[in-house]
């Protein structure tokens, strides 16, 4: 039970798709990187789906994680936008998975619990959070902290990390 | 303009993806093969997502088209089938993208206008019109039916077959 476990969470969408890397020891957490792969909006759709898979399938290629967890979003009011962020996560669920990872789903609610102890909050409260648990993470934009949130939740659930958050209130 | 292209249609679904494969030479059309690529519905979304990657993969390495053709379909009033649907949709526009094909959009009424005439009609109507349009097409299934009727759109709409489509009255 206290192996070393290496989660990549991924916060899906078409334009941008946020990406963070953690790792789990016992009831640590360590972040190991974080980033954004972005599409040209102005390419057609398909291409965009290969720009996102290219450079998915490179951060997994890189960084090695053990582990997958994508946010499980939709958008009630809007079909084509639910549409654009489904292609989308498609291709976030499709590549780790081909990369032989067991790739888990949570809704954002529990993303947000996981991180700051209740199921609703703000942004900003979510990125004070990850520099609680995690003093040397870094992160550019709310994509690639979504992403590592996204990972902490999974570290939480699966286990690992739960003792530390739970001493952490979460 | 008169040479020979090799088509394939994609009619996406998480549960069933429909292919079908055309050539058009000049303003003919030839069936080539169609069929439908089945995903576990007891295995997780990830699974299934690699399990139609798989499928549509084998599809165009066996057949070599040289474009391809994705029917655009959204669910209005369910946003948890959009998303499903988004999902299989992104890997059928992912995977000949990355086999170097382009992909082509059109909108169900562009498809059934294409094959019927109209832009509505009874699966059936479609059914007897792949017929009328390709005597030697075998099809099992409204997916594979469907994807038949996507890549005659494409071929009409790319020009090759208009003459003979017009001709039918199309």
């Amino acid at each position: 039970m206290n192996s070393l476990i290496r989660i990549i969470g991924i916060d899906p969408g078409l334009r941008r798709t946020g990406w963070g890397i953690i790792e789990t020891l016992g009831n640590s957490l360590k972040f190991v990187a974080s980033g954004t792969v972005k599409s040209d909006d102005k390419a057609d759709l398909a291409s965009r789906l290969c720009q996102l898979h290219d450079g998915l399938a490179e951060v997994i290629h890189s960084y090695q994680p053990h582990e997958a967890a994508v946010e499980q979003t939709f958008v009630n009011k809007d079909a084509t936008a639910t549409l654009k962020l489904g292609q989308a996560r498609g291709i976030a669920m499709l590549v780790p998975a081909r990369a032989g990872l067991p790739v888990a789903e949570y809704a954002p609610n529990a993303v947000k619990k996981a991180v700051i102890g209740v199921g609703h909050g703000e942004k900003q409260q979510i990125h004070m959070m990850l520099k609680v648990l995690m003093p040397k993470a870094t992160f550019v934009g709310n994509d690639a902290a979504d992403a590592l949130a996204i990972a902490i939740c999974h570290a939480h659930n699966s286990g690992g990390a739960r003792a530390r958050l739970k001493a952490l209130g979460g």
